[in-house]
């Protein structure tokens, strides 16, 4: 059985040490009110939920699933009690607004409370974590009156909530949505449709849920023009939030799935169900990437949280295996065999582990300072820089690190042998709970074409210079007067090569366009770990700073972060060159099959 | 829910226009037999039998999974059905001699055989998988009473058979093994102690099953060198194979795991159970290595069968789902987005797993090609050779096969996007069932030992050199007159960067012999890639040599494989520049870390 223990010191080191949060806070709304006591409070109270009640439920949440019987969910035993502290907690709130009963702190608090939780436990984390979705989407889009009532009763986390894109012949061409929504004389709608992939869905821990669902209405646009965005909560309510009659809004049934058994994956059906319009006609697909943008900056939290809890869980049993000598001589004489962290390529698939989620915390919590900045920034031109920024390194974050969270998973596994298939050791669900997320909320495939289409050259390459020009800043300092020249010196190299590689590909592009989606994965996944090298740099600069002045404690930690930077920049960050290699190859290599020739051979 | 239909083309392709199995069969005992009609008969009633047996059995066995119950295991409905279908066909003893009710036939015919049965449903294939190895292991250790008994009712395949390896507390490093075994009065042996991971160790498929079980005798050296092989049947019988009593052989329970639900994993408790010696006492481990390398090739197959069945059940899948518009203009117009096919991400994925399914058949029919020879070449001495050169090649195999194979059939997962999770597509269970490959008959880790240390340094090179001087030869003569003198100079080009990064590695190794362990994984994959490369440089060759005068569906067939070699080429090769880079990396860069800095930070 897997357990949890946060990652508390170095998460202190990512937001103390490493990006100076206290600073950031000094510029942000909510941020006076994280003072370091109460960012270690919070951050202590998060981990002892996490570690306490949501970890132990893990692992059972997976054995037992959900079930469904006539439209209604169970949730697995000790789901619906863990969430009744969550909502005495007042955890649900803790990013949002007072005025509608939040605690406003700043967003970055929210995402790191997101770590946590979701590493303890992905799957309950996920019933909370799709009320965030909703709430940020009412937050920015709602009136008043809907921001009162469901914005309130969504902190006050009483009722949950959901977003309800996909349908059965579409996920992420959006354009093809068929679910209808007809205006009524009193202002409402009428929903009908079915809808598909519903997280959280339906489930028996909260009051009320509120599906804000995405729809047409008559005569509007083909395409993605023409969908808006509705309120549609399974129980109607008057204006204080006093449930009223149910709405015709039904869960038809749950998916079987390869994990994350302990969420319900519904089908939704809206019959007649009466909505409400959220924002503007006809522009729901660009409200929804509010809800959208939530979403994969914390499905990327899922790829940390795979390498994270990977990455506990499988140390322990290198220590305490013992097989096989060391090939340096015998370090563990007594035993009838070296405990098998001893042996290079154990330690290989550990450090690969541990540096994807070291290195993917500190991406992550780096990006949430542009989280609390494009809401809190002074001027609107700010804001937007800051959205776009945070929008460029979005595809990034969601695809590299869910796939790096996977490999990490498979590394783990791979730790224990054939015990890491036997189900009681937990390591092969850490696996398959992780294997959605590099498919939800946008395939990698999909972030891909976001990154290299939308924010690189439909953009105008604006973003991708400020993105290099970080990178080159940082480089060409610490190569001048680091403490790791050599790290400064490939950071410089690599990104100087991504810039060549990609101007080629472009040149290619202007003949056959199809060389953008050829190369597209190989150019995300190079940012990935071009974007992960500069933070290692960072973080061993750090290290190597303090290394000779810290106690014996300090002193292991920074020495460790040494130590993982080395592998990564060794071991990690040459796997770049083979997907440059693969950027440089010519389109046709991709492209030339015939459709038909795929066929049976 | 997936399909299966055998790629009788590609196989033909592979050993009639590649490897020449009719001329190869002119040199091996039953290669007389195995006339082309022969084997075209052979092929197409195995592929009959995977295809309308075994595949719609498939997806059932995963969701029933094994039952047990004091001690008796059910398999699936259908598995028992089938099961009888396969004995009446006499498909066991296909590569096995006729004195023993076999029916003569070259190994190579056999393993093309298991790619079939392996590739439309694994779990049941496990189970004549398993009987292969204790038949192949019987074979060359049994006297000719055993083999008169056991092997017969084996070849027969009224019984089956098992391995008997793996104690709690020990999997690859066999000389912590605890089994005793004490020798009686009439020369039998009484045997006690637990074996778990028995893979087919119970079922309810045939009379009896012959339990291979290594143990240790009273007084036997500590270690690997005390180590002695036993037959342990399920039920005693007289010599002509009438079963008498149950012996004290039982299974104490099955495991729950990822995959390969539909084959039973026990745990075999052996309870004063009566045994017969086989092969010389103390050299069990030695006799253990002739199933453990049929075995490690038999999982190479399940490597292969993971590509082949993702990439199968993955293309109609991208010919029929409609998302989005293709970068270079619409393939569709006609519908809302055109198929997804079109999309470079898309063909990526699907080229990836295409190219490890037909590279890797290349690799293993030929390797099978040794295994013929090393049984049947008219000198010791030759046969010797061919012994160690299969010996070579099978880490590469057994761990590269098997990982390219998880990739494979994690992409085609990928191509479903969230549809790839849910498990009625079936997409999810090629993966489930693939990931244990990696893991049993040594992890990939300990092939990469096996491959490093002992087939290449402690072998002095030689080996390594005929492997290198193999690749060297088909590279200049094909660069001198070949029609893909390009892939030429890359298979050269790579061969020497091999060669080169493993001087300078071992140069290392000289001063800290961690080097090797540090290194052994990304040599392995090395050799890997660039032994796939061999093959497909071969197959591009010949490929390019018949499609001007093939007629038209035959063009299109060497088209699509000349296709595919490019995207090797260009895509997938470039990953050994990665390994290399790790290979070429610091000893301290996987070892530095001291083991108390894995701990929590």
């Amino acid at each position: 059985m897997t357990t949890y223990k946060a990652p508390v010191r170095d998460i202190n080191f990512v937001i103390n040490e490493l990006l100076d949060y206290q600073k950031h806070y000094t510029q942000v709304p909510g941020g006076e009110e994280a003072t370091p006591d109460m960012v270690d409070a919070i951050i202590g109270e998060a981990a002892k939920f996490a570690e306490e009640v949501l970890a132990p439920l893990n692992q059972p949440g997976d054995e037992h699933g959900c079930k469904w019987e006539d439209g209604n969910v169970t949730t697995p035993p000790g789901f619906k009690e863990a969430y009744d502290l969550w909502v005495e907690g007042g955890w649900q709130g803790l990013s949002h607004p007072a005025e509608y009963g939040g605690q406003g702190l700043p967003m970055s608090m929210g995402l790191i409370k997101s770590e946590l939780v979701g590493t303890a436990n992905w799957s309950w984390g996920m019933y909370p974590g799709l009320s965030l979705g909703a709430m940020n989407t009412l937050l920015v889009h709602g009136d008043e009156q809907q921001k009162n009532l469901y914005l309130s009763k969504l902190c006050e986390a009483t009722w949950t909530g959901t977003m309800c894109l996909t349908e059965p012949h579409c996920g992420s061409d959006l354009g093809q949505m068929k679910s209808r929504a007809e205006p009524q004389q009193d202002g409402s709608y009428k929903l009908n449709g079915t809808k598909i992939f519903i997280s959280a869905g339906e489930h028996d821990m909260a009051e009320n849920i509120v599906h804000i669902v995405l729809a047409r209405t008559p005569g509007a646009p083909e395409g993605t023009k023409g969908i808006s965005l509705f309120i549609v909560p399974k129980f109607l309510s008057d204006n204080e939030g006093n449930v009223t009659e149910r709405n015709g809004v039904n869960c038809g049934n749950i998916e079987k799935k390869m994990g994350i058994h302990g969420n319900a994956t519904c089908v939704i059906n809206f019959d007649d169900a009466t909505g409400y319009m959220l924002g503007k006609e006809n522009e729901g697909l660009a409200a929804m990437f509010t809800f959208m943008n939530t979403a994969r900056i914390g499905t990327a939290i899922q790829g940390l949280a795979a390498s994270e809890l990977a990455y506990q869980n499988a140390w322990p049993y290198a220590m305490e295996r013992y097989s096989m000598r060391a090939l340096s001589g015998s370090k563990n004489p007594d035993k009838a065999g070296d405990a098998i962290i001893h042996h290079g390529d154990v330690r290989r698939m550990l450090l690969t582990a541990r540096a994807f989620a070291e290195g993917g915390r500190a991406m992550i919590y780096d990006a949430a300072k542009y989280a609390d900045l494009m809401v809190s920034a002074p001027t609107e031109e700010e804001r937007d820089a800051y959205e776009n920024e945070l929008g460029f390194l979005t595809p990034i974050l969601k695809a590299f690190l869910t796939e790096t969270g996977l490999e990490s998973a498979s590394n783990a596994m791979q730790v224990f042998g054939g015990h890491g298939f036997i189900k009681e050791h937990g390591m092969e669900q850490i696996y398959r709970d992780a294997r959605i997320a590099t498919m939800y909320e946008g395939t990698t495939g999909i972030q891909a074409m976001d990154l290299i289409g939308r924010k690189v050259v439909l953009d105008g390459f604006k973003l991708y210079a400020g993105f290099s020009k970080k990178l080159y800043k940082f480089g060409f300092s610490s190569l001048l007067k680091g403490k790791r020249r050599r790290y400064s010196a490939k950071l410089i190299s690599y990104t100087l090569n991504l810039n060549w590689k990609t101007v080629k590909m472009l040149a290619r592009a202007s003949r056959n366009r199809d060389a953008v989606s050829a190369a597209s994965y190989d150019f995300l996944m190079y940012s990935g770990y071009l974007s992960m090298a500069y933070y290692w740099a960072m973080m061993a600069e750090v290290a190597a700073e303090k290394l000779d002045s810290a106690d014996s404690g300090d002193r292991e930690f920074y020495q460790a972060k040494l130590e993982t930077a080395e592998f990564y920049f060794s071991r990690l960050l040459p796997r770049a060159k083979a997907h440059a290699a693969a950027m440089d190859s010519s389109t046709d290599s991709v492209m030339g099959m015939a459709p038909e020739r795929f066929t049976l051979r």
